[in-house]
C-alpha cells in the first residue's frame, strides 16, 4: 500500500519540493517551507494519486485514507494544541487544492472547517471575539454549502440583504455578535431547507466532503478550460491540501497579504507586495477591497496613498524580509508568497516560483545569472518562450497623443486596442468574427476565462495587481489595466463613462497595462526594444542553440523584420504570393485561362520580370544567407476570380469571353483541392511555369552576384513530391534551366534542390528521394492534413469537440503530433540520411514557432527550423532550451 | 564482358527456354525447339541486356557485339551453306522483335534482309524463279524503307498503283518478273529521293540498320501504350532475333501457318490452326487473305468451305502433328506455333504458350491435370486471374429473340452491346462518357489498342481467328466476332449495312463472341454457368488458399451474387447506401436539417425500422457467414440536395424554409471533404447516428437469431479512425447499445468492434489501436489518397500523364502502392498482432479484386480479402495463386 498522505509543520515534514507531482506544488512546497523552520501552520497533503484514484473509480478513495487522514489530522491537533470538533479549544482547517501546476481560482476551497453549534463556542473562547467567531461560522456555513453541497451562493447572499435591511444596516461592518449568531442559524436553515437534511455538525462529516469537493472540482469545466489553455494533462489530478486556519481578521494585530521576491512586472530586484489588514487570504485575491502597498518604496512611487505594511507592522515586515531572502537564496527563483498574520504572529501560507511578465523574466534571469545565483544555462531555461510573444510586438508610441479616459494599475504589460466587449461572451463573439476586443469588466472572476483568451487585453475598475485579472492576464500575456477606479462601468446600459466621455459597447479603446493607461480610440504603436536584458539573454541563447533559424517570409517587410529578429536565412519564400498584386494577378490569369503552352508561355514571359525582381530584392535583404523558394504551390483555381463582376474583368484583360473565363474556372474546379493539381504536378503537368520560376531565381542571382561580399547559393524547393520520379524529373528541369542562365550571362550558379516533405508517401520513399535531393523541408501543416486525413480548412467543426473531449491532446495544426506526424518525421530524417548523410533538414511549417515542436525537432535532429519574423526569437530561445535539455543531438556524418 | 549473342540452329543451341529475360520469348523458344531437334532456321538471338544499354546509352552498343554477331552469322552462313551478300548464293535473314512478354504486332520486323541488286540475281537462280526473287527484293525495299529509313508504306504503295493502272493489271498476281523489276527500282529511287541517299546495298549495314530500328521500336508510342495495359516494365527491353530466311510464297508447295496445340477459344483438346498456300507468314496475321483450315474436323465443323491441311499437304501435316506433341508434352500447356513450308520442307518459326479464352484457361488446366501431364497447384497457377473477369458477366440468353445483322468469326468469347464507334477514338469518347461501344472495324491495327481497350468489344469485317483484332481481343477479355464479310463498313458515312438493314454510328448493336453472331439492339442475358471446368478447379483453389474471401456489399442482389460466387462473408457492408432510398432520403435530410440532437434523434427513430430490416434482410442471406457493417461514413452534406427544386422539395418536407435548408447546406460545406467532419467524427460530433444504426444491428441480429443453425456474429466497424481514444469513445458507444438491446431483447450478442485502417496515422498508432479494436481492415482506397495526399476524384487530370511519364507504375487506386501504401499496411498488421496476436485482418479497398493486390494482402498475413461481388472468384484464384507463391504465410499466434 502507497503513502497517500503526508504531513508537516512544527519544522519538519514528509515530504520535499521534489514531491512536485505528487503533493502538488502548494503541497510540496509548504512541506519545503517546514522543513526550513518557516512558521507554517501545521496540515498535511493527500496526493494527487488519490484525486486519480477518486476519478477513475466513481470517486471510491483508496483503502486505508481513513486511516492514514486520522494519524495525520492527530498530529497536526498535537502541534497546536486543539482537537478537531473540541468544543473548548476547536481546531479548525481549510480545505484546498494543489495541482502540480498552478491554477489560480478555478478549483474549490473551504474554510474554517470544523465549525459546528458547540465549536464555535470554543473559537469565540479562545478568540475572545464572539463577533468574530460567529462571523467565520456563517462564512464557513456559506462556502461549505456552496461548494460542497451545491446551494449557491446568491441564496446566502439574499438572507444577509434582508437582514441588513431590516435592521438598517448599511455595511457588514454594522452588524454585531448576535447579528452574526442569527444569519448563521438562517444559513443551516436555507440549507436544510434546500436539501432537505442538516447542515453537518460532525467535523469528520465536514472534512471528507469538503475533500471530496476538491478533488471533484478538478473535472469542473472551468478547471477543464484552463488546463486545455494551458495544456495541463488531465492525467495530472490535483492534491487536496488540509491545514490548520490562521486568521488574518483577528483585528487590527492581524492581517493577510502575497508578495514577490522581485517586481513581478518589471522584474526589478524590489520587493513587493500587498496586504490588507484585518481580512481573510481570499480578500485580496478577489479584489473587493483596494489593498495596502508593501513597502515605502512601492508607495513612493506613487501607485497607492494607503500606509505601507513597512510603516504599520515594521516587525513582521522585518521578518517577512528575511524570509524572502531566505526563500528566493534556497529555490534560486523569484517566489510569489502568501502570508498571514493572525494577532502579531506571522504564518506563511504558500510559496511558489512567481509568474511574471516575459520583460520582468529576462530581467530577473539575467540579473540572477550575473549574480551568480544561477548560471547562464538556468537563466535560458527560466523564460517561458511562449510568454515571449508580447515582448516582440510593437508598443505604443509614448509620444502619439492620447485621449486619456483613465488611469489604473499596470497589471500585465504591453498595450492594446480594440472594440469595447462588457461581457466574455461579447469578447468571445467580436473574436470569432476575427475583430480585437478589450474585454471591460468591474472585476473579473473565472467564468470569465474564455473571454479573456478571446480579447486582446482586459480592462477592470476594481481589484489590485493580485487580482483575479492581473493573475490571468499575465499568465496569458494579455496586456491588462486593473481597478482603473475612476472609470464607470454600466453593463445595463453597455457604456462606460470616464474623464466626463462616455464610450459605448463596440467603440475602440487602447490599454496600456505597462503604465495603466487607458485611451480612447486606438494609438499609435513603435516596434521593440531588442537590446538590453533581451539582447544579453538571446545572446548566450545563440551560444547555446545547435539548430538554426529562418524565416517564412516573402515580402521585403517581412524578411526585414525577420533579420532584425536574427532570422538566419528564408527558409520558405512561397512564390504564389508573389503573383497576387493587381498587376501581376491580371497575368497569372492569362496564364492559366491559356488554352496551350504557347499561350501560357507568352504570359509567363510577362510574369518573369516581376517574379525576378522580387528575388533580387529579397536576395539583396537577405546578403548572402540562404533562402529556399518554393516553387508554385497551390491550385490554378486559386488565383481566378469566382465574382460575375470580377470575372468580366478578368475576360476583357485576357481577351477571352466570360462565358470562356466561367469554363476554365469550371473545369479547374476539384471536389478536393488539397488533394488535387497541385504542388510538384503542376510542375509535371505544365513544366514551363516552373522554368519560369527558376529562370527569374537564376537570373536574380546573377544580378546581385557582385552586390556583396558573400555567393547566393538558392535553394530551390519542389513542393508536394510524392515519389522520386516527379523529384527526378523536375530536377532535371532546374539543372536545365540554371546552366542556361549560366550560359547567358557568364555567372556560375551555385545552388541546392530540394523537396517538401509534406505527404506520408514522400516521407516512408524518402530513402530514395534523397537520392536526388539535397535537403528536405518538413512542410508539417499539409503532413498533418494528410496523416490525419484532417482538413486544416474544414475541421473547426469538430476540433474544439476532439480537444474537449482529449481526443487531440493539442491541436495538431499548432503543436506537432508527435505519435502520428513525428513519426513520419523522424522516418523520413532516418531514411534520408542513410541515402545522403549530409542532407540538409528543416521544418517550414507553423509548428517551426511553436516551442513544444522545436524540441521535437531538436530530438529528430533537424539543422533549422523556419517560423514567421515575429516567432523567430522565441524558436531561438525555443533551441536552445531544447539543446539543453540534452535532446539527442544532430547525427551528421 | 558479358555473352550478347546466342546462336541457334542444327540441332543445338547456346541458350535454352529458361533464358526467356535475357532472350525473349521468342528467341528462348527458337534455343529450345532447335535443341529439341525440331527444324528450326538457324539465326541467333542479340539480349535484352543489350537493348537496355542501347536504350540508356544513346543509342549506342556495347563494346565487341559487332565480333559477337560476326561470329554466329558464320555460323549461320555455315548450317545453311550460304554467304550473307554472296551473289550467288546469298543467305537471307528476318530480323525480328522478341520481348519477354509476347507484344503482337507492337514492335518492328524486316524479312528478306540481304537483298541487293546483285544477290537478288542469285536469290531468282536459286528458286528458280526471278519473279519471286523480284517481288521479294520490292517487298523488302518497302518494308526496310518504311520500317528502318521512315518513307511510310503510302509511297510505295501509290507506285505500285500507278504501276497497276499504266498496264491495265487488277491484281498483284498479274505483275511479272520485269514487272516486279521495274518497280523494285522505282522503289530504291523513291528512297534515294525521299532520304537523299541511295538505298543501302551493303548487307551488314542493312542489318545493323534493322537491328537498331527493333531495338528503337522497343520505345516507340505502341509499344508503351501496350506495356501500359499489359503492366510490363520498359526496363525488360527486348531481344532482337536474325534467323536466315524460309519461304512460304515458293510457289504451290510452300504455305505458312499458325496452329495451337489446343483450341485457345474453347479448350477443347484438338489440334487448331489456320494456314495459307504460297504465303508469308504476316499475310496470315495481318487477315488480308482469308486462310485454310488446318484439320477436317475443323472444316466439319462449318467454320470454313476451304480445303484444310490434312486433305492438301498431308504428309507435312502429319510432321506438324509429331512436332505438336513433342512441344506439348515438352511445355507441358498448350502451344501456339508459326510454321513455314517451303517447297515441301517444314519449319517451325516460333511456339510460345498460346494465348487462351478464360473457358480455354479452365477446360486445358483441368484436363493437363486430370491427364497427368500437370499437377493440380500447376493448373490452378495457369489461370489468369484478370481474365476471369469476362466468364463471369451474364452472357446472351440463346432462347432471346435477336435480329441477327451477320455472321463471323467467334473470335473471343462473351456477349456486349453498345454504340456502333467505328474509329478507336470513337469509342475511347464514348467511354470517356461512361458509355458502352462496340468497335467496328474493317480490320484493326496496332494504333486501335487504345480504342479496343475502351469498347465493351470488337467487331471486324476483314481477317481470321489470328488476325490482329482476335489476337488482341482475346488478350484483353474482350469479346470479338472477326471477319463478318457479310458487313459492309462505310467509314465515310459513319454507318454499316449488313442483311439490308442500316446502322449509323451511335445505334445499339451486340456481338455474340462466342457464336460469331452480330446483332441489332441489345439481347437478353443469362447468368455465367459457374460449374464445369470452372467448379472444378475453383474447387481446387479453395483447398489451397489460406486467406478468406468476402464481398462488399449491402444490397441484397449484391450479397446473393457474391455467395453464389463463393463469398465466405461481408467485409464491407457500406449502411449510407441504405439512405438514398427516395422513403428514407426525406427522413435522412430531416435528421441533418435538425438544429439540435432532440430534432436528430426524432429523425433517426423512424430511421431506424428501415435500417434494421436491411440488416434483417442481409444476416438473412448470409445465414451465419460474417458481416462487417461499416457505420456512416461520408460527410452529411452528401445527402443534401443542390437543386432549386430539391430544396423546395425537402423544405417542404422538413418543415423548414428553404433559406434554413440552404442555409444548413451552406453550413454544411467543406473544402476538402475527404478530409472533413465524415467518417468516426460524425460519431464524435452526433453520436445519436450511430447508436441508431447500432441499435438497427443488433435488433437486426436478435430478431433473425433463431433461424438458422448458426449465431449470427455482425462485426461493427468503425471509419475513419485516426487515434486510439476516437475507437475507444465510439466502442463504448457500441457496447452501451449492445448491453441494451440484449436486455431488451433477451437475447446474447456476441460482436466484434473493429475500425477501418484508412488513415496514415492509424496505420502508425495500430499498436495502440488494437487495445480496443479486435479487428482492422484496411480501407486502401482512402489510405491510397492520404498517403499519396492524391484524390481519387480529381487525379484524373493528371493521372494518365503520370502514367505516362512513369511516375506511377499503375494507376494506384487499380494496383496497390505496394512501396507507399503497402508499407504502411505492413507496419499496421505489425504493430496490430504485437499488441494482440489474433486481431483479425482484412482489406476492403477496391484492390481487395486485383490479383497483384491479393498476392500483397498475402504476404503481409491477412485474414481475408473483400472486393466486388463479381470479383470474388478472382480473389479466390489470385488467393490461391499467392498461396502457392510461397508468399509468406500468415503468422498467428
Amino acid at each position: 500500500m502507497s503513502k497517500n498522505v503526508y504531513a508537516f509543520g512544527g519544522g519538519s515534514a514528509e515530504g520535499r519540493v521534489e514531491m512536485r507531482n505528487l503533493l502538488g506544488g502548494k503541497g510540496a512546497n509548504l512541506a519545503e517551507m517546514s522543513s526550513l523552520g518557516l512558521p507554517v501552520p501545521p496540515g498535511f497533503t493527500i496526493t494527487t494519486e488519490v484525486c486519480t484514484h477518486y476519478t477513475q473509480n466513481g470517486s471510491v478513495y483508496p483503502e486505508g485514507l481513513v486511516d492514514e487522514v486520522n494519524t495525520a489530522l492527530a498530529m497536526v491537533e498535537d502541534i497546536i494544541g486543539a482537537r478537531f470538533g473540541d468544543p473548548d479549544n476547536p481546531l479548525l482547517v481549510s480545505v484546498r487544492s494543489g495541482a502540480r501546476a498552478s491554477m489560480p481560482g478555478m478549483m474549490d476551497t473551504v474554510l474554517n472547517l470544523g465549525l459546528n453549534d458547540e465549536t464555535v463556542t470554543g473559537l469565540a473562547a479562545a478568540s475572545g471575539d464572539e463577533r468574530f467567531a460567529y462571523d467565520s461560522y456563517r462564512r464557513f456555513i456559506q462556502m461549505y454549502g456552496d461548494v460542497v453541497l451545491g446551494v449557491e451562493h446568491h441564496n446566502f447572499e439574499t438572507i444577509l440583504a434582508d437582514h441588513k435591511d431590516e435592521h438598517g444596516y448599511s455595511l457588514d461592518t454594522d452588524l454585531t455578535a448576535a447579528d452574526w449568531k442569527t444569519i448563521a442559524a438562517a444559513f443551516k436553515a436555507k440549507v436544510e431547507k434546500a436539501l432537505g437534511e442538516p447542515f453537518p455538525m460532525d467535523p469528520h462529516e465536514q472534512l471528507w466532503g469538503a475533500v471530496s469537493a476538491v478533488f471533484g472540482s478538478w473535472m469542473n469545466d472551468r478547471a477543464k478550460i484552463y488546463r486545455r489553455l494551458h495544456d495541463i494533462p488531465e492525467e495530472w489530478g490535483t492534491a487536496v491540501n488540509v491545514q490548520s486556519m490562521v486568521f488574518g481578521n483577528m483585528g487590527n494585530t492581524s492581517a493577510t497579504g502575497v508578495c514577490f521576491t522581485r517586481n513581478p512586472s518589471t522584474g526589478e530586484n524590489a520587493f513587493y507586495g500587498e496586504f490588507l489588514v484585518n481580512a481573510q487570504g481570499e480578500d485580496v485575491v478577489a479584489g473587493i477591497r483596494t489593498p495596502q502597498p508593501l513597502t515605502l518604496a512601492e508607495k513612493d512611487l506613487g501607485h497607492s496613498n494607503l500606509p505601507a505594511m513597512e510603516e504599520v507592522m515594521p516587525e513582521i515586515f522585518g521578518e517577512l524580509c528575511d524570509v524572502r531572502e531566505k526563500l528566493e537564496n534556497h529555490y534560486k527563483d523569484m517566489q510569489d508568497m502568501e502570508f498571514t498574520v493572525q494577532q502579531n504572529k506571522l504564518w506563511m501560507l504558500q510559496t511558489r516560483n512567481g509568474k511574471r511578465t516575459a520583460k520582468a523574466s529576462f530581467k530577473i534571469a539575467v540579473e540572477m545569472a550575473d549574480g551568480g545565483l544561477i548560471t547562464k544555462e538556468e537563466a535560458i531555461k527560466r523564460i517561458d518562450p511562449a510568454a515571449l510573444d508580447q515582448l516582440l510586438h510593437p508598443t505604443l508610441d509614448p509620444n502619439a497623443p492620447r485621449n486619456l479616459l483613465g488611469k489604473g494599475l499596470p497589471a500585465s504589460p504591453g498595450a492594446a486596442s480594440g472594440k469595447v466587449a462588457f461581457s466574455a461572451h461579447e469578447a468571445e463573439e467580436l473574436a470569432a468574427k476575427g475583430e480585437k476586443a478589450i474585454l471591460v469588466r468591474v472585476e473579473t472572476s473565472p467564468e470569465d476565462i474564455g473571454g479573456m483568451h478571446a480579447a486582446q487585453g482586459i480592462l477592470t475598475t476594481r481589484g489590485g495587481m493580485t487580482s483575479h485579472a492581473a493573475v490571468v492576464a499575465r499568465g496569458m500575456g494579455r496586456p491588462c489595466v486593473a481597478g482603473a477606479g475612476d472609470i464607470r462601468v454600466d453593463y445595463q446600459a453597455q457604456k462606460l463613462t470616464a474623464s466626463g466621455q462616455t464610450v459605448n459597447a463596440g467603440d475602440i479603446i487602447t490599454i496600456d497595462g505597462s503604465r495603466g493607461d487607458v485611451m480612447l480610440g486606438p494609438v499609435e504603436t513603435i516596434q521593440p526594444e531588442l537590446t538590453g536584458d533581451f539582447g544579453i539573454l538571446m545572446s548566450w541563447v545563440d551560444e547555446v542553440r545547435t539548430m538554426g533559424v529562418r524565416t517564412n517570409a516573402e515580402t521585403p517587410e517581412d524578411a526585414k523584420t525577420a533579420v532584425k529578429f536574427g532570422a538566419e536565412g528564408i527558409g520558405l519564400c512561397r512564390t504564389e504570393h508573389m503573383f497576387f498584386d493587381p498587376a501581376r494577378i491580371i497575368n497569372m490569369r492569362e496564364m492559366i485561362l491559356a488554352g496551350d503552352e504557347a499561350g501560357r508561355r507568352s504570359a509567363l514571359a510577362k510574369l518573369l520580370p516581376y517574379q525576378r525582381d522580387d528575388f533580387t530584392e529579397l536576395f539583396s535583404i537577405m546578403k548572402g544567407l540562404p533562402v529556399t523558394v518554393r516553387l508554385l504551390d497551390p491550385p490554378l483555381h486559386e488565383f481566378l476570380p469566382t465574382k460575375d463582376e470580377e470575372m468580366e474583368e478578368v475576360a476583357q484583360a485576357a481577351g477571352a469571353t466570360v462565358e470562356e473565363v466561367r469554363a476554365r474556372a469550371a473545369a479547374l474546379h476539384e471536389s478536393n483541392p488539397m488533394l488535387g493539381l497541385r504542388g510538384c504536378r503542376l510542375g509535371i503537368m505544365y513544366p514551363e511555369i516552373y522554368e519560369m520560376q527558376c529562370r527569374a531565381i537564376f537570373e536574380a542571382v546573377a544580378s546581385v552576384s557582385n552586390d556583396f561580399g558573400k555567393t547566393v547559393v538558392p535553394e530551390v524547393m519542389i513542393p508536394l513530391v510524392g515519389s522520386k520520379k516527379e523529384f527526378d524529373i523536375l530536377k532535371e528541369m532546374v539543372d536545365r534551366v540554371a546552366i542556361d542562365v549560366a550560359s547567358e550571362t557568364g555567372i556560375q550558379l551555385t545552388y541546392l534542390t530540394g523537396t517538401m516533405v509534406e505527404l506520408p508517401r514522400a516521407a516512408l520513399r524518402a530513402g530514395e528521394i534523397a537520392e536526388g535531393a539535397e535537403f528536405f523541408s518538413f512542410g508539417t501543416n499539409d503532413l498533418t492534413q494528410t496523416t490525419f486525413g484532417l482538413s486544416r480548412d474544414d475541421s473547426s467543426a469538430f476540433l474544439e469537440t476532439y480537444v474537449n473531449q482529449d481526443i487531440f491532446e493539442k491541436d495538431p495544426f499548432v503543436t506537432i503530433d508527435q505519435e502520428g506526424v513525428g513519426e513520419l518525421v523522424h522516418l523520413a530524417a532516418e531514411r534520408g540520411r542513410a541515402t545522403r548523410p549530409d542532407v540538409k533538414l528543416g521544418i517550414c511549417g507553423e509548428h517551426g514557432g511553436d516551442p513544444a515542436s522545436v524540441h521535437f525537432c531538436q530530438t529528430v535532429g533537424l539543422d533549422y527550423v523556419s517560423c514567421s519574423p515575429y516567432r523567430v526569437p522565441i524558436a531561438r530561445l525555443a533551441a536552445a532550451q531544447a539543446a539543453l535539455a540534452g535532446a539527442k543531438q544532430k547525427v551528421v556524418a
